[in-house]
């Protein structure tokens, strides 16, 4: 492998790094992602679309918790169970300048080698640490035109950021993380096209399971080439752009992206908060919306309208549409895990709702940002404009605000479990010498 | 769903495709299909890189045959390494339309699930045939632009293929098997620049193992976006130019991309193939080659070059080195298995010979020819140009070649195997009620 690449750098620094290197806020912030992990598989742990992942995986018995269902899987599928499931509400962790939502992917394998080899807290936090960091990392120096252009990147990257953190977990050196990172190169996919239905879930699932096999497959001498992410032919110019090297590396180890990572508020888009947050605030001035309001625009950038423009047939529409993000806030002045389930989303008021909303272009705001403009029955103007949403980098969820979080989904999910024992064993990670207390208490039977 | 998409067709036509369907000699091809990948995985058995790769799936058990190891595995599982072993000694079968070796991702799935359900031989025919015509079919849609981008088509293609041949095995109707294919989508990957190491076999064990995750979740309700491969921001604008839809389906059920599957000669690169018959024929006129050649050159164009020009320090280097193949081909007269085994790759002898060969670009070159100019010693020059090399559509290689390769790799493997009675066994399987003696047979143990 020749002295520097992209591969054997992100190698040399996953090997290398150890939690005494890493600040003790961004390390928060790794504890952070955990906690808001657990939360969401908690939280989706009885859906039928986690209990068909895993019916289907059910093949694969082992060690490994499965989130809330009292299963245990061999660690590559119970890595994917976990990963649809803390993706599958839309309640992710995320890395606002990619648009990754990397707990889902990087999270569960680092929980199941954990767990598996019995390792504790602190290499949990460790790994999931590292994990982010490469996951965002590489994000960051194809962005924004790899999203742009179709690829779902939590998915495309979430891949690089299990291999990393399993690699690290599996005790591999610099040459061996680097071919694992490597090796994920080339299991690495997820279509925005899917965004709206399952197999986006898949998407985030294999990139668990799959970034886990590529490490356990470079543990076990596979390699591969040393140019796989910025070569001529490799990963970041088949996916549409070359690779900006310096942003891959730079003040790698002393600037974290990790420190830049978010909690949703709600379980929708992440481009929708905005909207959300404009229908909350709209809805303080309203007493019956349902006969108030006569007509809503949306206005926002194009993204906002690629992901959000669109029409509600189920709740996975309803989770990036503005339409219902819009017609929730402004109904129900809520937008928690209730309002975007099955029952709420095919309301009769709701639907009646959303028909009265309308989306418009407007390309001078800011990307994440949106205007709400509500016309009301006799003729008055509600208007407001949200720049920063709750939950963004600029009006972070406090710890209490995450904990309320895992509350409320813990609830939702309904498996046994008590989310303050939950909380703190998460927060106590790093002096915590195993990570089955942990476990025991998630997995939920 | 809307009336039409890419994977709408193609559900519809392999949810309704018969055996009595598709033409005898179409048939034939996908038992020769069938033949090949049995041949590749019995002489791969033993390989280091598939016992590896066996131990990292190893926790997953089942009753899936791994080929000529004795193993059994859970079917996603048994398929990744039986894929890595088909495609392991670079002996594949090509679909040179678009050079897609869709043995390796569409057999395995095919046969774990015929075994596990106890279906007949006459399904996994078909089921191979389906997913073979859907991997070519999608590939050729994108040609030549997605493979020149860096996408390893075998795998990036191969999951379709994988997704299918296992959607109709498990009973999919139109719907479904439509599912199963969006799914697969987001699991599509696979990068040239990793061509030469054991990540490309990591990509196209997971084409098959991720495929028939997509159809089993399908099976169980799981969708995709219908536009999943030609939509804005779908599978094949993503990974580099729109999908053309007239080429996708036209003619779909009755011309048949399948009967155009080749069967390599030489275990090297199929772009290699033109090279190593130059040297098989200037070889002929040599007595002593390593003292008599001076000097060699190969003249082929730019794919030629982009795959083969590189310098060989392993046997994977070997397998797609113009160097190699041409000094083998002089050197011993004979391109098998064994003249691309690590001893014969390391030899004295050839490292020589190697050294003698420069690569040129002649762009008037057809794609898949090269030209070999040979200087001797005492001044004269061979030179002769293939333009259709042993084992192309123009030059196929007959059923009893393929019977003599299948059993050259299974004395090659090593394993337990009775080579006459398993040609027998995949010749007879369209009247087989049963798998269970073809796995048998190949088990190896």
């Amino acid at each position: 492998m020749p002295e520097s690449s992209a591969i054997r750098d992100l190698g040399a620094f996953v090997a290398a790094t150890t939690l005494d290197d890493i600040p003790p806020e961004v390390r928060h912030q790794a504890r952070r992602t955990l906690l808001n992990f657990v939360a969401g598989a908690l939280g989706a742990a009885s859906d039928p679309t986690v209990a068909a992942a895993a019916r289907v995986l059910g093949e694969c018995t082992g060690r490994a918790t499965v989130i809330g269902r009292g299963d245990r899987l061999e660690p590559m599928a119970a890595s994917f169970v976990n990963a649809i499931a803390s993706n599958l509400l839309d309640y992710d962790d995320t890395h606002l300048a990619t648009v990754i939502h990397p707990g889902a992917p990087v999270a569960p394998p680092a929980l199941a080698l954990a767990e598996t080899r019995a390792l504790g807290g602190a290499d949990l936090v460790l790994a999931t640490a590292l994990g982010v960091e490469v996951a965002c990392r590489i994000g960051l120096s194809v962005s924004p035109e790899h999203y742009d252009r179709g690829w779902h990147i939590t998915a495309t990257c979430g891949v690089f950021g299990s291999a990393a953190a399993s690699a690290r977990l599996l005790g591999l050196d610099a040459e061996g993380v680097a071919h694992a990172i490597g090796i994920a190169a080339s299991a690495s996919s997820g279509l925005v096209e899917n965004l709206a239905s399952a197999a986006k879930n898949v998407g985030v699932g294999n990139a668990a399971r799959n970034g886990l096999l590529a490490a356990r497959l470079a543990a076990e001498g596979y390699a591969a080439a040393p140019t796989a992410l910025e070569g001529r032919l490799g990963w970041a110019r088949a996916s549409g752009r070359p690779m900006d090297l310096e942003v891959l590396t730079g003040e790698l180890g002393s600037r974290w992206e990790l420190a830049r990572n978010t909690y949703k508020p709600y379980p929708c888009g992440i481009v929708m908060h905005s909207v959300v947050d404009a229908g909350l605030a709209l809805r303080a001035g309203l007493r019956d919306p349902l006969r108030e309001v006569v007509d809503v625009e949306v206005a926002g950038d194009a993204l906002l309208l690629a992901r959000g423009d669109r029409a509600v047939t189920d709740e996975r529409d309803a989770r990036v549409s503005i339409h219902h993000c819009a017609a929730a806030a402004l109904l129900w002045g809520a937008a928690g895990v209730r309002e975007f389930g099955r029952e709420r989303v095919m309301d009769e008021a709701v639907r009646t709702m959303r028909s009265r909303v309308r989306v418009a272009l407007d390309a001078s705001q800011p990307r994440g940002a949106a205007r709400m403009t509500v016309r009301l029955a006799g003729g008055e103007v509600l208007e407001t404009t949200v720049v920063h949403p709750k939950g963004s980098e600029a009006v972070p969820l406090s710890d209490a605000e995450l904990e309320a979080k895992l509350r409320e989904l813990a609830a939702y999910g309904g498996a046994r479990c008590e989310p303050d024992a939950v909380i703190e064993a998460v927060w106590g990670l790093e002096r915590a010498p195993s990570v089955a207390p942990l476990t025991a208490l998630v997995a939920g039977r």
